[in-house]
């Protein structure tokens, strides 16, 4: 038996690569984990040995401190990997099957996995619906920024690559499919983008980025993308978007600009609840300002996709509302418009495989357009202070030099 | 030249049945009309007789004061009638034919309209997207508590019942298709309800019961109705739906009695911004109780339909967030369900064709359902301080004594 | 271990009651098993003891002699259970659950199933997308109509029933889960009725009275069935339907007797390809009798649910076409009509749930719609017998006497 | 009062510019008016001043003498123009607007068209649902291959360029907006393209080349266009489109080499009634070819776009059947496979917009696609010869030198 070596978060703003435990077939006590999923069998599950391994934007709000996330939580929710070791209830993945990995676990097996709704599976967190690798509250998974992580109900998560070959020369690209790709484009078709949209994409962080490139691959008019960050816009503008610099006063008046119009058909929210204000209160956080500002800015009979993060309580939130989540929101506004507001996780099995699709034939170039950037495990703590430093990348972790390869 | 009689806006709490001019096919300067759309031509338009008019739950806002609605506005935006005088661009509607209006005004002729989009049409209301009868910042129409109204764009808005004798015998189901059963059926199909769902809706004022009657004729399997006055909900429980009384706690403990489980597949806000507190709270306005509870109530996956109004700044706002039209919502509750929400007016001509069928074929009983009571125009100064009190009844007004005969 | 019954197709118009293998979680060798299937583990797969078991009038195609059934082959894919043993993989279905089994056998693991197209199925049938019980060509899984009988991905596959002593209170309401209520449903739906749709279903077989049952549950305003057999007729009438007798001439001169105008918005081919011509000619076989006559009273705009069976190859057809399953259609009235038409199987699992609630909480009463006529399982071959005159019944076996009780 | 001139049917095989009628607000008598339409006021329509419009493939059904087209009737429903009058009812389009017109004529006041289906619209063609520009039995509607042309209805029908100089700069690009472009992406979008989406379109004449760049926009993964002219396939290759030969053999065995599987998500039939069987068979008529082809194609749960035209009459026929307009389908095939079918005229009105966006925006060379080809009204003739032995390309008509200019 192999050991396994992964990144575990051990307090505000720390990281560490630690030596950890092989995965089993069955959920150990750990940090994080659900009491009533101690033990749980998962003949349905498989190993994998992780090809890459990304570093997302909500590890980042555990990382910052702005969670209860537990010390020694072995992180990582996007994983690519190949099987090497398969449950007896596993029917049609095999050994040496290279295969993404949606980071919402699903069972596949109840009500809302029946209907798709896999984002909010009823049966894999004892605590809610919803469940993901590596992440606090969602279940206790063990996280796959690792060498080997477990995935349960594998005939039902994974997605397999037809083409080992074709998808190891693409890895940088489909390693997105896990979470950051299907995310972004989730926030794209929620704001109801379609051939001939104007989309206006709030943070050009990696999901704004991905909700860009799937806006365009939707096939969207104009894609404006808003940030504070000049690295983060100039990597927008690097794949045919246009920018809105919101240090610079209202998003209204640069849409004008762009537009001839001070309004886009579509709204997307990829910021969250750490979100900071706009023109001179830039400097500062201001949970609603995202969504306000989309409300002034979308078009009556608009819709609003909101991939980004909202929480129901921030231990480190700007002020006694922000700590239990409560937003102070101009809801009129969106009602005199007919807005509506799509939520929550992105169902990535409702998408991968179409966008597994594109990136093989060559539709997108998804690794570019977040401007992904292959590390170490080793490395992982470097990319995870990079990364809060607002480094307009995308770090891939690769524990095993298979990229490199 | 008839004359004409109308029902008018006098201040905070005063309504009076005043002589007004009898219509032309040419919007006409006059309380509350843009400067825009003064002299506007109308020879798309016909004279309607009105047959019945209903008072609505958001004519109170204005009534209460909660508005900048002007003096003399002549009020009234739910209108069935038949036609006296047609415009000579008017090519299929005939003098003669009897009708019901949609309260939203549109033109037919713009991109939302195309688009079916009509409750944002960008024509009719120099101000902004959206115009009604009768209405402040609706662009001036004038209302239909009258004897007689013009109705623009005549071919478009009006739908003509095809059998003029038994439409007369059904008067006062038909009226209910202007705003009142269109607007409740919106917040149950925007909520997601089809056969077999689950429905809480808050709320059980007109809006409320059309919601809970659309819910049904939608093959709801269970229709829960909230409010806390108990005649409304005893209305409720008329026509076969289970009830909630906020004001006797929890919502979540009272569905877990009817349902079995604390939530439901779909929520309905049939309130609005002027929501008052459950429990012991329940005497005093908290605007954002009604959304923050649905987002308890309704289960990961669903949706929320919010034909409750909400306004950009409300002069009687219980505090200064109020006021303005903020509202304290805890998003991260709904986000960690996947929650949808579906904001704004109903667009009517999308729904009236199809309940004109239920009606006239007997699938629906909305009558009975919103407890419509007949009453004179001149009655209707005490039909609005009746609803004020919360009477478990929808008004309609019958200027000619047509729905008598 | 238990011994056990079931019902076997002989040959044409010969059905027999046969000693069979009590069931195993693994597919055994079998009449019309294909090869490929032969020894497939199950145990994802539970046994249930027989509730109720329904002829199907796609049996009778079968029975008929219209296809190449094998001898010996047991029939039976309209199935409600006790679970009486569960498979090792098997999680959440426990021993005594009751449940209702789609039938359409699915692994929820294959790309369809995750899309929620149970009914093609990519891995169940060897052969081609889709299989079901004890049926000719899908995939050689064992028929139901037996006193024991496995389900293979039970997890996936089975529904529980929420409240076991409600659930047999109701036992001839919840057998027509299996299939014919959502099928007939599925055909509604497919054709786009909803809340005062004017519908025309062709057929009241019971998969057509499912399909007007599930109309009225849709909200329709007028759902009329047609048929030639008058006892069929009189059964549609007795919970609401209008009808239109096909032996007496053209459909349209008879609809618009009954709405005034010669179409409709919706239509249900209830029937498929042992259809008859109508008028004179209705005592001989015209395969495309339903479809062209659907074409033609439908109205520009709308859609044809087609649940009735059309297939690739028919022994037993009226000509040379239709022995190869050639329909001779009149594409063009249709295309001219902007119609659409959608084909195949009911994806069970995509309704069950809804339609299940519906029926327990007394919206729909399916059985009476039906007429489900219970009787054992030796009456079967008689209920065969029966069914094929044409008898305005929906048998359902009750191998067990469970109904009785 | 200036004169006219127009392209004018003279019976099969033959089309000649003739002196024609200014046109007049108001449909005179003329080759092919229907009797009830003879006098109809258009004050609500427009005079246009042909900018361009383009030859399309369902005239050639006219001149190829496989209708009942009138001699002299005048030709043209792919058409922009530039107004130069307008009646008293128009109240948003302007003298001097360049306008977009949807081929299918819409009052934009009837059922159809509030719901979007302005395909179908109730009330221009007194014959039957839809009409359409210089069409026989589409309501006798003068055609636009002329130098002026009449457009009713026009606030509703007509789509502004927002910018007339760039519009200007793009015309042939835009051009296509009346007809083919929309058309081409409607059979995208029934057949449910998507990102990812592998797709097959039979026919590589204009229609199919544009419901492949449709595609590509829709952002398909793979588009595989298929026709037995060299020209046309090599066109279609020229766009990133892969091709597929019919007259080489099974289209089955072709797509495998493409895709490593045999069949496709989406099918479109961009062929219609004039269809030629594959392989061997290629050089004759064989009407039911296309579709049947289709079915084997396109996967289990995929869906059918037929842009392509079917006819209930054809003087020209093979065969008695096809006379009628009777195919020999094998519904059977498609029923197996859960196969959706969606005929009928495109409805312009529904894609225009965002298709101009795309073409605005540069994010489509639709003019590139069909191989736009821009001749003089007196070259007409020529062109329909050309376009009539297969040449590959699109002839867009240029009557004043609008698009030299």
């Amino acid at each position: 038996m192999a050991g396994n070596r992964g990144v575990a978060y051990m307090g505000p703003g720390k990281v560490e690569v630690q030596e950890t435990d092989y995965p089993k077939l069955e959920l150990q006590d750990g940090p994080g984990v659900h009491p009533d999923n101690i033990g749980r069998k998962c003949n349905h599950g498989v190993i994998l040995k992780v090809a890459t391994t990304n570093i997302c934007g909500s590890d980042q709000h555990m990382v910052r401190g702005r969670t209860t996330a537990p010390q020694h939580l072995v992180l990582g929710h996007e994983i690519l990997g190949e099987v090497v070791e398969v449950g007896s209830d596993v029917e049609f993945i095999k050994v040496g099957d290279l295969c993404s990995v949606p980071f919402n676990i699903a069972c596949g097996r109840c009500r809302n996995c029946k209907e798709g709704k896999t984002g909010i599976c009823l049966t894999v967190n004892p605590a809610r619906p919803g469940a993901a690798y590596g992440y606090v509250d969602m279940g206790g998974w063990v996280g796959g920024q690792a060498e080997y992580v477990m995935v349960p109900y594998a005939d039902f998560n994974l997605l397999r690559f037809p083409d080992k070959d074709k998808a190891l020369s693409k890895l940088t690209d489909l390693t997105m499919l896990s979470d950051i790709f299907p995310t972004g484009y989730h926030g794209a078709v929620s704001a109801g983008v379609k051939p001939g949209s104007t989309v206006y994409i709030a943070g050009a962080g990696p999901v704004g980025l991905a909700a860009a490139a799937g806006a365009q691959l939707l096939g969207a008019a104009v894609v404006i993308v808003a940030d504070l960050v000049p690295e983060r816009l100039a990597q927008a503008r690097s794949f045919g978007c246009e920018t809105v610099d919101v240090s610079k006063g209202d998003p209204k008046d640069q849409i004008l600009q762009i537009l001839g119009v001070p309004e886009v058909d579509c709204g997307v929210d990829a910021v969250g609840f750490e979100a900071r204000g706009h023109g001179e209160g830039a400097a500062q956080e201001a949970p609603a300002t995202v969504l306000n500002s989309l409300m002034e800015i979308t078009a009556a009979g608009g819709a609003l996709g909101i991939p980004g993060l909202y929480v129901t309580g921030d231990p480190g939130g700007i002020d006694e509302a922000a700590k239990v989540g409560s937003l102070s929101l101009s809801l009129g506004t969106g009602w005199a418009k007919s807005l509506s507001f799509v939520t929550g996780q992105c169902p990535v099995m409702k998408y991968n495989y179409g966008l597994m699709q594109a990136i093989l034939n060559d539709k997108v170039q998804i690794a570019k357009a977040v401007n992904a950037t292959v590390i170490s495990l080793d490395e992982a703590p470097q990319g995870y202070a990079d990364f809060d430093q607002g480094a307009a990348k995308k770090f891939v972790i690769d524990p095993h030099g298979m990229v490199a390869a």
